[in-house]
């Protein structure tokens, strides 16, 4: 069940706590949590992987632009210094620890918060992988907090490694900018990926229909249920950024982010023809249910309207009556396979008629 | 049927009254109504159960911050007392004595009035126990209206005397903040337990389709239904909250109402997926149905066009001709019994290719 | 049919007439058309019944408070001279004389036409009863316009008598707000009552379902679109209320007008759940319509899949072959017998465990 | 096919000329196009029939109100040419030679050109006949373009003879007002057929259900969707009419427009109501259609039930044995019959209580 | 699956591209790209087919009106040079390389950026040709880039060569109007055909409904969609043209615009219209299954109960009983016969009066 896998974990456990203590909610998990960071102008570029917490400060505080990746937010305490770090309010800090938080992003005086999802598409299964990832974004600095440990960050990062586009010479708010970038862009790539497997499905369940197929509908209805919840909140996300004016947000890369923003809108369609193309389905599942039922009663009737009539002939002369001319006539017999060939020769050009085989 | 439970007690009764006559509209109720305070600073905490209205009235004057909460308003005698107290209109008083109130604010010049519902899942049925609370809220004190007595607010009387949390140190919006917290958490523990169950009425559909499982669609849909009621407001109520400006409510709690916020949203998210699911089981439920339908008749089609054609030619050979020449062949009984068993191997052939077992 | 018993009266009639023609547009009555008035202070209080024009004129000119109410509109000319005498514009005389017309309300300099719908649910039937109320509210003087004699006011009349509450005391905005206040506390008596008797459907459709039972929830459909019809653009009305700001209402009303908003947007919800229900009840309809088939289908498999067989094999030995050695054995009788029980036995096992009975 | 009836005509020939070409989009017609005008004041009126366009000239600009009427736009040349004479634009002219044109207005300096449609029902068949009207009204002129000769506006043109209600002393706004006027009052009368003639066609589906019944619900369904494109737009006309403010157009008919704008809600109203009752119908059709089924399956399985065992107890004693003991007690066959009897009575009984008939 | 043909294509192979990097995003073309260009003021036409860049750059630099058309975008280098003559940002060259473009403008200082989308449908299937335009329009030149060659523009090329309207008096802005227009008149063009084609389709599931006419109409359905995406966002092009203030669109074409403004809103109810008679036809189609298994059962049903009796009858009279006195009576075999056909009869009545055939 899709939609259940990521909720009422530490919830209940949370219930009356003060506001602001931080407590993690999300899927248990005890992989390590990673820090990794890298630090870059347009001349020099070093990457620090496992770095300790001290290394970061200095990192951080340093005049280039820097890139902070948590691999992990299962653990409260590095979450927690690494926000004192940064002097982060208790709330956001517990928003981060929220996996299971709604996409939206929050300003503040000198760094803002957003929290976007990750999207995947297992291979297997409609199951979709959600994994959140949180943003701070200050004037040189770039904090992304992730679930767990993932690639789809690594274009950016061989961007950074190999120089390519602007993204050395720009500041962190176009750091930030590419890596959004990869986060939406595969929302159509997964979007595209589930049309195709509505097709096939729609395939399956046009050459036989069972029980397993609507199950399968549902998932997909799920599974596009939770694509639309994860992909419509991030509208208002980046219309929020683009209107905005805040000191570490440059106005030239509003531009870029209209164009995240057009991405958004296509993304949000095509979950919307998504979902019309499942309820297309439905309607393509019960009606070969009914086909199917008027094929088996087709084949019931031809055979009986056929026999029964027939069965009732022989019936009549099998009846003991002591007088009952028929039975004494030589040609009775004959006569009679004569009359049921009529008979059964009427009734299958009926049937051909109405079209029933 | 969840949905009656609450309706239709003395709102004849009031009929025709003046507008302001106070009369209680909800169930009626016998347990009685008790009044305790919790009066506290940084300093001192003290708390009175079973509080009289004249010891109260002291405590509610004192320069310390004070939680009334009043368990029951049934009592219409009690509320009165206590609203004239502090100086409530008389409409405000009947809307504290209507506990089918719809959830709302409403801003004085010295204190706001909001009402907003306490839930609660029943553990043996779909029942959804939604319980209302008033919250006056002034400049130093808080005093809520329960139906009953309950012990959602146990948390928050824990805190304070533990001195957990800023809430000693805050003022009586803090307080009311975290009051409100606690009621709006239980929204999404209960739409996480909704969640579960109808994943398990899912499981038991898709096993056994009955007129029960119907039921029981209904009956989540119309609990769904209340919680929808039940949530949707909230967002305007704490909308209000956040942009009204009003003396006895500080800036700086503004971030923590937008947490409740987005809490607000995200329940609604899942009230809306969670009805999303049961329409799905509706077609789950239909599609069985229709399935079962289509089982009932394949049995029953393979057994007739199996034995009918069969019983024919029986009877043909049962018939009395007295020429039929066939009747004194040796081989024409065996012949016979040939004859029929390669038309079942036929038409079970032909079935098993239709897949119909 | 209770959408179209209001429809189509006198509308032909009127077409092609000038604008600001008076024609009564409703069901035809013949019913005398009376009029009575009730002038009062906190001193004094008089009423009038059967009043002449021309007293009424005196009545409605002096220094009190005066509520004029006319019962009946469908004499034009006594509406069209009461009319004039306060000085309407046509048009609204017009609206007046429209008993089908929608609820809404029109600002002049020194008076109000507020048009709302009073509701009365049969006892015995759906038939919602919809009866337009007319107010024209003036500086010192209210005047409602009835389609016919009611008794919904007469609490208010007692009020008046009584001296109960503001009323005496007040002018005739608060009057008017009275008067609308049990207008819309019916519309949540009657919601109430609709709840129970849909809940009493629900009971007998899973019961018995039959074509009536589709009747009965087309037609509450029918009567829930209506409510929803009257109720809805109240709200706009109650809306234009609180926020004109016009001489002759003044400030210190606008807390209960809010009041009647609150219980417009209940009511509101109310129908929007009951609509809901019904859409639920359909479902249960149609599930009972299959669940009914699937049973009748049941029982004709049943008994088909055990006879058709065991007929066969009576066939069987019904044939007249002269050479048949089973005929001739001593216990070939009683071992079809036995075989015919098995074969019925191992048939009832398989359909126990199938379900079916 | 009611809906696609006026379109594709001329718009494929269209296709390709410069903007502002002047072709006639609509039905192809033959007949002549005529232009009549009625030129008047509060002393005299002049009426001309099949006026020349010289004639037409000097009575446009005269200092009299004039109406001028024309009757057939498939003429391009005439309409161009009082387009010309009035010195419209190319594409206000192109517009009212579409005939398929969505309601609306524009504002010019000094002529305003209003877009909408007469409707009428057929007798015979749901069809709907919409014909455009274009009006352009000026500071003296309203110009009124319909699509063939018909009576609608007659009693404009009474009013205007007899001198009733203030038309002849009003300016060419009143006209205009009383013009739409007629064509709106038009739409409730439409209604309310609509509303007669679904509540027939209800009682027909409720007694006898055929695949007919399907076709007129989809062929209202069409008219509804019609009207309701029809009717929309035009709300937006009259809101753009009460509150532009243009010269030619005087403040006090704003209160008539108001008039005319409660009637527009009012129909939408209506149609909403029909479309409800149209689902509703959909669902009474396909109910019909299962209780027939059920009312089949029943015959069938009672003739069945009762039959199928006793055919089988009367082929056991049709079999041949040898030694059948039975066979020759001599009185098995009244204790057969009496068995038969026996089972016969009890399956009544049972399908009796099951209520199968 | 017209939806899914024009996605997926090289969107993967984009991922993780810095942003502004240039990629073709469409179906795979090998045919070449020409570049052609039509220069004209008004007195002098010249045209340009398969220009080479460099001479291109002299004519958009000139004084004329330029009207460049770029068939094909998927060559890369031809659209970035062209691109970069002209001055564009690499995001826009971007928008103009992925032929998926949602439609949309974008305004810049000099010149606009406006994606459309050009529709064919394809005359044997539903498959809905969706080919995109891409409009650069500056101060004198306005760039037209399209997917592939088409004829659609020759119109305006005549209109141009032939000095027909205002074309050629006219600035850059009043040639790109004209270019839209042509492209937005197909719209309606389209629809019209579609809806001629559903009406057919009707036909055709009336007379006999299989399961390909689910798919039909479920096709038809998804064609609908496309188009709802494509010409919806059209309407919001069309109005940011009308409003937003550009140096380089003249005040005077704000009317012309305005003019396709209604035509798309026009386009735009016709898919409501379209989509509304689809989900009709599903009605029909389901209706139609329906009614068909109906008629099958009926057959089945006249039959079994007419002979199932009457074999009992002659069951009856098989029996071997030694005692069974009828069979000796001479007129025992006429009555039986009799009584056959009696019970036929009744039967037959039975069915008639049931309307079964």
């Amino acid at each position: 069940m899709g939609i259940r896998t990521k909720l009422r974990r530490n919830r209940t456990q949370k219930k009356g706590m003060p506001p602001g203590s931080l407590v993690y909610i999300g899927e248990e998990k005890t992989e390590e949590v990673t820090v990794s960071a890298i630090e870059f102008d347009d001349q020099d570029i070093n990457e620090y992987n496992n770095i300790s917490l001290d290394k970061l400060k200095s990192v951080i505080d340093s005049y280039k632009i820097t890139w902070v990746n948590v691999n992990g937010v299962h653990n409260v305490q590095i979450v927690d210094e690494i926000s004192k770090m940064i002097g982060l309010h208790p709330l956001t800090t517990e928003d981060i620890l929220n996996t299971e938080h709604r996409p939206k992003i929050d300003f503040f005086e000198d760094h803002l918060l957003a929290i976007v999802k990750m999207l995947d598409l297992s291979a297997t299964d409609t199951e979709l992988d959600i994994e959140q990832v949180s943003f701070i974004m200050m004037e040189k600095t770039v904090i992304t907090f992730q679930e767990k440990h993932g690639d789809l960050f690594d274009p950016v990062r061989l961007q950074l490694q190999e120089s390519k586009g602007r993204i050395r010479k720009a500041g962190s708010d176009f750091l930030f900018y590419s890596l959004l970038d990869v986060i939406f862009d595969q929302y159509l790539i997964i979007m595209d990926e589930m049309d195709d497997r509505i097709a096939d499905l729609e395939g399956m369940i046009m050459k036989e229909p069972d029980n397993h197929s609507l199950q399968d509908i549902n998932e997909y209805k799920n599974t596009i249920l939770q694509l639309k919840k994860t992909v419509w909140p991030v509208r208002e996300v980046v219309n929020k950024l683009i209107n905005r004016k805040v000191p570490y947000i440059k106005e030239d890369i509003s531009f870029y982010l209209q164009d995240i923003h057009d991405h958004i809108v296509q993304a949000n369609d095509m979950v919307e023809t998504s979902r019309g193309q499942l309820y297309g389905l439905l309607d393509v599942y019960y009606s070969s249910l009914s086909m199917k039922m008027n094929e088996i009663m087709k084949v019931l009737t031809i055979v009986s309207t056929i026999f029964i009539p027939l069965t009732f002939i022989a019936g009549i002369y099998g009846m003991n009556f002591a007088y009952m001319p028929e039975l004494d006539w030589p040609w009775s017999y004959p006569a009679v396979w004569i009359v049921m060939i009529i008979i059964t020769a009427i009734m299958l050009v009926y049937f051909k008629r109405k079209n029933w085989f």
